[in-house]
């Protein structure tokens, strides 16, 4: 497998010192965030490491001469937004952008986009599968034509009050994943797959990785911590941010021993990015590379 | 403390034969279904053993001459309705007939009345904070002048998609409990414990009987199967039948030993009332007074 | 469900003597061994209830008397030979035996028969599975014939060097079921379930309640011990009675309570028949009375 | 196995009521408490079944007497005093009154003695291990004579503030009992064995069944319940009932069904005795007499 | 965090040498042994990588000088005896010395000095409580005056018989914390805190990272590995390395990927000082140099 | 302890490739293959990377030299036939063969040569133990004479049909180590440890450590993954491979700090080689030599 890391971590940083930075800590990769410029609605969300929308020939002429001095490589392209927002005006703009990012990587000879599909989080997920449908469709068609696979995370995008109740992101689990491939079955739509979001919401997160091996087509390596005398006080219909904190690989409950043992014996030989959004190692730029250097040589004992 | 049973599993018997088989099985008590007569919103409610809105002196004398009769004891009044409905004019007529439940109560020198706090399920509990109080300030104060003692069930009416997402009934944590107490801090306003949701909401329920053995005025003994394979494919973030099964006790996840050693050395000594909500034990009548005789021999060997 | 017991484990009662015993005690049922008589091969083998080479209708008559007498059912008819022998002529001494068990089950409509298909414990399950099938297809289908469900005994028959490699009973695993019920697919071939087997497995014994609930006929109550210090000094290739011991139930590995309530939310109301394999119970027959009498007892908790 | 009780519980009833009672709850034998007369130094200490100070011939003829009417045996005489008590004169009068216990075994048949070795608490047990050894080795050689078997209890007799360091009974190990039983040989010296003082030492109360079953001569049924929560304030250096709590068997976390299986698997079969010390069940003489029966209904699950 | 070690298992290097190591290796500071020349009565003590007595301005220069070219800080100045030794005039001796230590930490720049509160081990805590607080109030309002923190290492020193009963250091456990800091309550008064003490005394060391989050001044990174065999035949009160055994970080009970997960959280920046007591470690210098570089690789994955 | 690793992986590296990979990854140290050329009737068998057949002076001379100059050392020669197989002739091959190779180890100046006892896989360990004694005694004899130890691998060598039902190895667990070592109590006869064939036998791979330190002569560092899904499906009766997985360390059930741990208290200074059999990693020679190279940064934590 690769090792890399999501570039979101690194606002401070242009492109080229992202890459920089890659190559002297010894990753192998990077997962390039593409939001729109000058919009940064939610913690760590609105990083441009990738102007999709001016990118041209030549501008991606650039980044992979970038790449290819700095010898690394791009895991995906990322820009996670939600694309079903319950203002349909607002959710086409996400749409919109997603295509942009979607032809970047076509241009950019990536072949991957990670991103969410989005939720109505004020409604049942019943309630919402036609318009999931209808967006999603042709999003997929759309990839599939620019030779792009999406990989869709399974956040369930629900921390605190402000995404009660259901959380941003539909795709959350095992049972809602089979219906939207049996829904959608494109080649093209899979999982950007983060085993954090399943220690929180009580699932194993290794039986997964078999059933769904042939959708898995990006990891994300991030860990959360359960505490359970908070859980106990509040319960699992709190918030999960009263009861969970998210931490950095070998700071969790996750077992990565563990995963990266089935996940190699799944076949998997793709990207597993480091994904900081550990609150005590954000201080500084200092502290926040700091984590992705913990982090890589942490994973370096299991890949 | 005394064993006992909630009424609503034998909605099929009269009060005198709910009394008879209490007394041959050797139950200490029963709590008393008071629905109003007529009503039958949803399963395990609309029970009526005792019609409070026609209940006067004569019929409370021969109320208290059956339970001499058959040596049974009344646990509680039990009334379970949802007095936050978002439909306030629906809200008021629980409002009402708990007012009548609390006065029967009285005038059956029975002093404990069981039930929901209620809920908007709709919105967050923060948001309803408010209506929480001003409902509910009035009625405790009502059972305070009555010499009743109310007493909370903590279930959060959360089952499946009816009730998604919120469900009807605040009072499901400690952390809510502490602010419902801080804010409304009779001696009259206690629990109605069910260690049972507190299983499928991955929260010690043994802590909470140290924590709030004076607030303790009732106890159902309802046991509940979390099933850790459903669990994997849906997450808590589901509604929670897609996960668990409620059971007698002794068949599911519940250690009543540890549970009656905990709550033993608080002093408790009230009434512990089976609860059956097991659908396997629900085919006939003959089944559920099975169950109910099964749950006992199982709880005899911890009380 | 029904509690019974294996008759087995009274071989110095005669069957009215049994049913007596029954009834004091308060089973609702017994499997009545139907050994030929005079043949005593192993423990637990070679009881006579009912003497299935003789019995005429006149008998049949006599038996169902003695059942109404004593309020007590017959859960089965048992008998447990190995028709796989390696010697044909041994095995078909057993194959013929059996059909006689099938008849006397129909005369006396009791309609099931519990047994082991049998293994050539020399040979792999692959070497073996023609002739299997050669004698059990007309077997399942002399079952059907006759009205009897064949109820085939989870039990590798494998526990010490005698039974060295492969045991007497090929029906050891949800793995070999689905063969055997996907070749042989008659409704009159089944399981006759018994937990303990699965635990010195090291199998989980509720997840084929539910893959297999068409199937289970008849269940089994025996119970086993795990002893660690054991199996770390020998390991799992070695006998199985090396490192563990059969036991009462309550007095083992099993959850009871665990396995009636999957059980029971399956929808089986049939026949759990206590089976007493605990030498430290086994000294007098009012030892192995009084083994009876403590698992009943036991059982009673969760049924 | 005899399930038993030991009568310090029952300090209110006399003789008599104490073996009636026994026999009206279904009990086998009781363990009698024979300390002297209007001694009452301790918890649980004092009480007088059976004053062996003044016991003769006619008055062991009574006792037999009774316990034929009653049906009920002598699982042992019982006095738990301190023979290794810093004051050499103390020391002397326990002594001297557990010889008179012994005389008194003999004259009733009973051929069994509970009781303690005890300790200097304020040595350690190298320090007065030579002292040990002076006053036992004369007192199993006189027990021998009067062939009666001496049991000594396991207890750490370390409680609270007033036991500190060491405890009043040097007993509570499987090192020390080694080191005891190498010394002083003989057959008449062994173990009232009582599982639940291995829970709070954290030591396996199984494995000395096996190593010891030749010692246990005699079996206390009590249990307690670790509080991990309180131990995690105070830690295992604080005095023991700062972290636990004793309680009835059910109530704690001796697992009494591995207890009697291995129990079993060692061919013990004799007197097992409830123990009540639980505070929560001693309030009044009936709820210490529903304490014994609870008590027994669990117990029967496994014996 | 700084990841440091504690020096005093480099006994037979010079300061110089011991810092040189340090910066060849890594590590980021040290926490340097103080004790009095010439004194060395037991393990691990009696090492002076700063001889305090003599100290002057020329010689703290000296120091800060090594430091700089090293590239190393100083955690702490460490000295570890019993100021509450039974002797007064032994106590005394320590308590001056300890002055000594706390100026020249000023002199240095420190500020940290890390130590014992010590006991009388022959007696209870209550019984030498007035003495703890005649000692350690004026020792801790001259730390003050010095500008100095005292951290407190949380171990018993109770090891063997030599220390039994009650250890050579009160400050054990939550409790007594709590009671040291709400009788002396200077900001100039904390911990050194060890998990590994906690492991042994069957204590969280997790939930203290939180109560105390503003007492943690220092951190040892010591391990050790309760072994159950060996506990089970001795139990609790037997001596702790009876059932224990100290190990490296990473061969022993602590779970330092939790450890650094929670103490992170705290918003805990301060150093993390490896302790090497593992006799399997310790039999050459190169073998403890290399115990020192094995255990930073290790945690390293943490931190 | 010296970390190295088996040069069964790199099969197609001549022996100065193994040895200057060995020591740029930093390995101490190479268990060689000493298969007879050109035989490769298993997975992980047939390689040579010492030819003992034609091994002489000289050549002797030119591996020191090799070794020398790359700095790194033989641990053992490995060479792991099946001396009991049931063809006589062809169990004398691997004998004369195994000869040669402690030859070559006495010419080597190693002192280590590694292999398997063998067994008659279609018999019971009691009926080919005389076997046992006839080969082995002789070898062991001959070892003894050329200053060789031998250590016997405590793999069962069952993993699929072929070896079905007994392995090709007898030495599979201390039981029958206790009865190899009690009839062939030579100080040349010891073991080449390997922790992961203890976890799928569902045995302790720590007890071993102790008891048997004074035989463990080498040891291997592999490691499996039990999955528990797979073995509840099929049981331990199945063939091996049916329910675990081969692996890397850090990536099985080993916990390899315990195991360390344990190792180094018991004095253990030997090698610890890396054998990889985990086709995860298998694909490539770059990717076999990555699984090394990972196994070591990972084992470097413990050692």
């Amino acid at each position: 497998m690769k090792l890399g890391f999501v570039s979101a971590i690194l606002p401070d940083l242009e492109l080229e010192e992202v890459l920089a930075f890659a190559n002297a800590e010894g990753f192998d990769c990077v997962e390039l965030m593409c939001w729109p410029k000058g919009r940064a609605e939610r913690r760590y969300a609105g990083v441009t490491h990738v102007d999709v929308a001016t990118l041209d020939e030549r501008g991606a002429d650039r980044v992979r001469r970038l790449l290819d001095e700095h010898g690394v490589a791009i895991s995906g392209l990322g820009y996670y937004p939600n694309p079903l927002a319950p203002d349909p005006a607002e959710a086409q703009v996400y749409v919109d952008h997603l295509k942009a990012v979607i032809r970047a990587a076509q241009l950019l000879g990536v072949g991957q986009v990670n991103t969410f599909v989005g939720r109505d989080w004020t409604k049942t997920v019943d309630a919402q599968w036609p318009r999931f449908l209808e967006t999603w469709r042709p999003l997929v068609a759309y990839a599939e034509q620019h030779a792009v696979r999406i990989g869709i995370e399974n956040c369930p995008m629900l921390f605190s009050g402000d995404e009660w109740p259901g959380g941003k992101n539909l795709a959350t689990s095992p049972a809602i994943w089979r219906r939207m491939f049996t829904d959608i079955p494109s080649p093209s739509f899979g999982l950007n797959f983060d085993p954090s979001h399943f220690v929180w919401q009580h699932m194993d997160y290794l039986k997964p990785l078999r059933e769904f091996k042939a959708r898995i087509f990006h990891v994300h390596a991030k860990d959360v911590r359960l505490d359970p005398e908070r859980l106990d006080d509040v319960g699992i219909l709190a918030t999960p941010l009263e009861f969970h904190e998210p931490k950095l690989p070998g700071l969790g409950d996750v077992s990565w021993g563990r995963f990266f043992s089935v996940l190699s014996d799944t076949g998997y030989d793709g990207p597993v990015c480091v994904e900081v959004e550990d609150r005590a190692y954000e201080g500084s730029l200092e502290r926040r590379q700091h984590a992705l250097r913990q982090s890589l040589r942490y994973l370096r004992n299991f890949a």
